[in-house]
């Protein structure tokens, strides 16, 4: 823990702002926390929603070894892990917090002496171009990077603007100073990974190319343009898996100054010649569609070589972003906690379009966005629960132009179905449910659609959920559950489903939909399928009609659910926890029902199934690491027992939320996990997104003040809080007692006081 | 020839119009000619420069089989062989008469049974979806083929417009009728050349998607768009090549019914049911840009589903392009030889570009063709020769737009350079010399313009001849020759550069460029650095300027040459050969040599050697199947033997084209070998490209007329020809006689008449 203090020390000890009154934010987000272990977040450097993601990554692992999973590659998926002692190198695109990877594109790595063109052993970094660092050396910062590579001595440091990277790195003299740019590095390379990749030299500084794969996004190619400040002096590649057909490309020795490259599996380097302390600066542009957008979107983004301007750009469009909420509270940490956790949740959906508009689609077609901004990057099973509500409130014209690009996706979709997650084109089908729906229905239901088709988008929900082939759905229409034996995680799908039918529902109604409202209220009690009464949990069920013999309310694989046990999951009805407490045996069973699951010990054969968290990612039998408990601690509320939610919610922020490189429980996804936090600390959560309501918690601030995009602001107050003082005695709204556990968004929107008084014994 | 005999029957028995007095020329075409042997044309329907040339492929050879060349796969060069009794398909791209390969996208095959996704055995067509067929029941014509399919008794029907092939399959009645849709199949197959491949089944009836290779083409795609006349009732795939990683795709049965397929090596089918004597059509667009491209292609070439219509509009086109010239002859042997020589010459370059004028550049960007049609298919080392020539002449107008496009693809190659080799949006580097520049030239001198901005192409040129890193060209510039030891093929290199550096000389000239004609017309002259005047032969020098010790003029591998030796290559001075013959000892001396390489026998050793002709393709050792001696024949009017010339033009016309499969000795190289004929057959000859002249030969009709774009009309008349009476006694223009060898551009295009006086005897 030695190393993490000094670390602290480096980067905050500039600041002599206080924490109450400063509203330099930026300075409480530490990029690190999530890096090490499970958190799956990433240090370098990106502005909000950038497309360009430029980031360290300290190992790159294949997918498979000897054709069978490598598990070594899970902690790679934001490429970077915090105990590591080497960088290969730094590429531009990662996703932030997910739990299956993909991307780490056009990795550039500077290097010294004798030409290197294999990463090398990550235990003896001289090996390859690969480079011992050290966390002393790093700095991390909304948008800048930086760390020294210990091997050859150069500093590296890099910034961004939304589609552009821009690297700097300060040289030793050297005669033989070398950029590497390795197009065969990526995260989550399996095998072949690599369909195509294409290099040109256009001039001394200038190269343009793209690399196509085969991942996670099955069909999927970015493209780049990347200038260098000062003219190479000799430059080459070498292909790693060339063809065994050459053709007359053979007459040529392609491997030196020669400007035009392709293959699998390639890696090039570019030449120098550097006085001591010459600083080679790199710009490095991505676009979904072209080398021509890519190089529209450098000059576009970044056409100067001042490396502090687009930092301090790239850091004040942070500032903007981070100051819609502005917090007061007791500790330094908690501050840092809050704005990291805002920070994560504004690294994606990630912009996905050129500056110009045009987009590649999910049918490969390049397509004009017109009137919106399109996004990628949907992991929208994590992320409609809190990260999109919250969207909602604080970046309502982003998610209205996310709910665009997920209408674009549908319309380009030959399934005819909204995204289920999707990223560069591509649907990819992780995890379960069609919850696109739910984002779609919580912004119409909270009158957030200026810009929005909503009957088109209603219309497209209906279509979504009746694609017969997909995951079950055909029998969970014919019989009102995914039966275990014809689909696998069949609880999870069946309650997840019945919920975004309740959705569909609460759209329908809000848009005078009556025939499709009364079709998927039906559909949204679906969930009574698949509980047993006899046991009082749900459970797998056949076709037949019978409920699986074998059932183990602690165990996850085999048992019908995924990333969750039935302990956890039986609890997911969050659009009707009136009825589901009724089903479970009234309030005061339902309370000592969930008192048992946050303190209960799972057992380690137990846990181990459990994908995805640490040991502290769970408190008793609550698995907050993953994200189908997200709205438990609220359950309480509809129990009588508000308090228990107060105190639960803030043992779960204590103990998952550390400002620490480990400080994240469980994968952040997308920033879900961050989502959540930033929610519980202002003291309300949307139990159900797709209500107008938020349920009520514990405020674990002074005051928040949020600056609304509708030019009004809502101030929440929590008096009298501390670590001990958890518990709600009173709220009011604007100056005016509420009596009930829950505020409406129109509360919160139209903005005002909201004020919490705080104490240390429940208010029972 | 049993066979033969009946097959031509067919195709011309049902014309009554006598040879002489029909303008209906498409009825003397015979795709066939070619098919057969080392022609490597393809027999099926295309309209003029179509980019859609759909044809039967009766095999597939893997380019290489256990890493060893497959010597069976430059067979299928164009994708048939006459000699073949299966069919495995009808693919939609085809090079007509190319001695190396690429294409063959997109097959198609009608079956009906059990599901085959095996092509199957050619031995046993009952083993796979290939089928049986004769010549019998074939029919060809421009812009139709049929066959009867007998394993299933299909009878299949083709035609196209520019961008869409038109299919019409007539079953038999079956509950199992299908149609395979072969993404893997392709010409030139190698290992691992699909690089991917990406298909969507967007509804009952309507497919999309592009084919990705990487082949003699290194960074190639095509996209389609497919209709069905009928909804299929059912379709699937089967993944030939799966990925080691299937990600969450695995969540559904692709293999059925699923609307998204893609992989390297993917056969789809779709299923239908059949009355007797159903027909089900295929309309099939491409596109180099995308399958929106491909479907307004569709939409916008063939709107309907009228089979004969497209037919008839396709073979209106032949019949105006056939119609520029309208001949006489004696016999209707010649004037098949004459209309399918010109369908060969009219069938590249193809078009390049969507109906909107879209395309793919070679820097893989779209880019938009203004006022011109942007073409591709750039056999320019065979093709300057005659075929341009030719164009320019007949086709002045695609002539323009064919450098327009060569022009574009100088702006945006890497290396700056036209083009060498190139076909869709890649530059493949094939053969040898930089004959772009010929083609320009050719165009400038002959004040063929419009549109064109010569002086820009002049630079053009310039800069694509100082390409250091090509071909030897470094040394060629500093030494005055391609050394040996430094490359391969030295003296062939080293002949044409000469030759094309006086073309850029006369191009500099007519555009008063001083500096550039002054540079240039110097560089022309460097054929004598590798003419060795004691031995009266060109051979190979080494970069110390000695001449190799080891020396054979018979022999072409390892001696400096490609597809000649150095007897054939050592007259390749086209531009200057007045100072060749002086070098060579003067006149007479020199008109003995040519007899002797006319009469000479070459050695069964020696002819092992020689690429891509048949036996018949020799006489001598005169070798007329490959380009560089094209213009032999024509030397003798500079050596005063006229008479000889029209001897040996009329021999080579008689020997080397016949109007049957096996008709031509060598490969038709796009259509350069027919406009050597074209050219020879009207009386004269374009020996060096680049000049206004034209040598005189010997008219192989009786008249001509040819219809030029500028409105005025050449009448060409062979009085009293025959084919004893090959010798011309008295030249003509508008009546008065010439006394010279040559006639201008300018005396073709004002039109009138050129009148040949023809005798038995010589004229000496």
């Amino acid at each position: 823990m030695k190393k993490l203090i000094i670390v602290f020390v480096l980067l905050f000890s500039q600041s002599n702002l206080t924490a109450q009154k400063s509203d330099n934010f930026i300075q409480y987000v530490n990029p690190l926390i999530g890096t090490q272990k499970m958190g799956h977040t990433f240090p370098g450097a990106t502005v909000p929603f950038g497309a360009v993601q430029l980031s360290p990554d300290t190992d790159e692992q294949p997918y498979l070894i000897n054709g069978k999973y490598n598990r070594e590659t899970y902690r790679y998926c934001a490429g970077y892990q915090y105990d590591d002692k080497t960088i290969v190198g730094f590429s531009h695109t990662h996703f932030s917090g997910t739990g299956h990877s993909d991307l780490g594109d056009f990795l550039i790595m500077p290097t010294l002496g004798e030409m290197q063109l294999e990463p090398g052993d990550k235990n003896n970094p001289k090996t390859g171009f690969r480079s011992a660092f050290s966390h002393e050396t790093e700095a991390v910062e909304p948008n800048y990077y930086r760390v020294k590579l210990e091997d050859d001595n150069i500093l590296a440091e890099m910034t961004t603007s939304t589609r552009v990277g821009f690297h700097q790195y300060t040289f030793p003299a050297s005669d033989k100073a070398h950029i590497i740019f390795d197009l065969m590095h990526g995260i989550y390379n399996y095998d072949d990974k690599n369909v195509w990749t294409f290099v040109r030299v256009e001039n001394d500084h200038t190269i343009v190319g793209y690399r196509q794969t085969n991942g996670w996004a099955r069909t999927r190619t970015v493209y780049f343009a990347m200038e260098f400040s000062k003219p190479f002096t000799n430059y080459g590649f070498k292909d790693f898996k060339p063809s065994l057909y050459k053709g007359f490309w053979r007459k040529f020795d392609q491997t030196k100054n020669f400007p035009e490259m392709a293959g699998e599996q390639i890696r090039a380097y570019f030449d120098f010649k550097t006085a001591k302390d010459e600083k080679i600066k790199v710009k490095f542009a991505l676009s979904p569609v072209s080398t021509d957008g890519a190089m529209k979107n450098l000059q576009t983004e970044i056409p100067h070589w001042d490396f502090e301007k687009t930092k301090k750009e790239g850091q004040n469009a942070w500032s903007k972003e981070l100051g819609k909420i502005a917090v007061t509270a007791e500790k330094k940490d908690d501050l840092v906690n809050f704005y990291t956790a805002m920070y994560h949740t504004f690294l994606s959906p990630t912009v996905y379009m050129d500056t110009d508009g045009n987009y590649k689609g999910l049918d490969q077609n390049v397509h004009s966005a017109k009137n919106f901004t399109n996004y990628t990057t949907f992991s929208l099973w994590d992320t409609y629960r809190a990260l999109h509500p919250f969207l909602n409130i604080i970046q309502p014209k982003r998610n209205r132009d996310m709910i665009n690009s997920m209408m674009a996706h549908y319309d380009q979709s030959v399934h005819q179905m909204l995204p289920v997650w999707s990223h560069y084109a591509n649907e990819n089908w992780c995890m379960i449910g069609y919850h696109s729906v739910s984002v779609i229905a919580d912004a119409v239901v909270k009158g957030n659609v200026e810009g929005i088709d909503a009957n088109k988008a209603l219309d497209a929900a209906v279509k979504t959920v009746q694609t017969r082939y997909y995951d079950g759905l055909e029998f969970y229409m014919k019989l009102g559950y995914v039966p275990e034996d014809k689909n696998s995680s069949s609880v999870s799908k069946t309650l997840e489903y019945a919920y975004d039918d309740w959705c569909i529902a609460q759209m329908a109604k809000k848009l005078s939909r009556t025939e499709i409202y009364d079709e998927f209220t039906k559909r949204s009690e679906n969930w009574k399928n698949v509980y047993d009464s006899r046991v009082g949990f749900t459970r797998p069920k056949s076709s037949n009609g019978k409920f699986a013999e074998k059932f183990d309310a602690l165990k996850t694989e085999g048992q019908g659910y995924i990333e969750g046990n039935s302990w956890n999951y039986s609890l997911y009805v969050p659009h009707q926890p009136d009825k589901m407490i009724e089903m479970m045996g009234g309030k005061q069973k339902f309370a000592a029902h969930l008192d048992e699951l946050f303190t209960m010990h799972l057992p380690d054969e137990y846990f181990a199934e459990t994908e995805d968290i640490t040991r502290e990612g769970i408190i008793g039998g609550y698995v907050h690491g993953n994200e189908p408990s997200h709205h438990v601690a609220y359950l309480y509320n509809w129990a009588d027992a508000p308090q228990k939610t107060q105190e639960r919610v803030r043992m779960i922020l204590k103990n998952q939320y550390r400002p620490t490189p480990d400080g994240l429980g469980g994968n952040d996804d997308c920033g879900q996990m961050s989502a959540w936090f930033l929610f519980s600390t202002l003291g309300f959560y949307p139990v159900a997104p797709g209500s107008d309501r938020y349920s009520l918690g514990s405020p674990a601030i002074k005051t928040a003040i949020l600056k609304l995009e509708n030019g009004k602001t809502l101030t929440i107050e929590a008096n009298n809080q501390s670590d001990k003082n958890v518990y709600v005695q009173k709220v009011l709204i604007n100056g005016k007692q509420i009596h009930r556990n829950y505020i409406t968004h129109t509360e919160i929107i139209n903005g005002g006081k909201i004020t919490f008084l705080m104490s240390n014994k429940p208010n029972i």
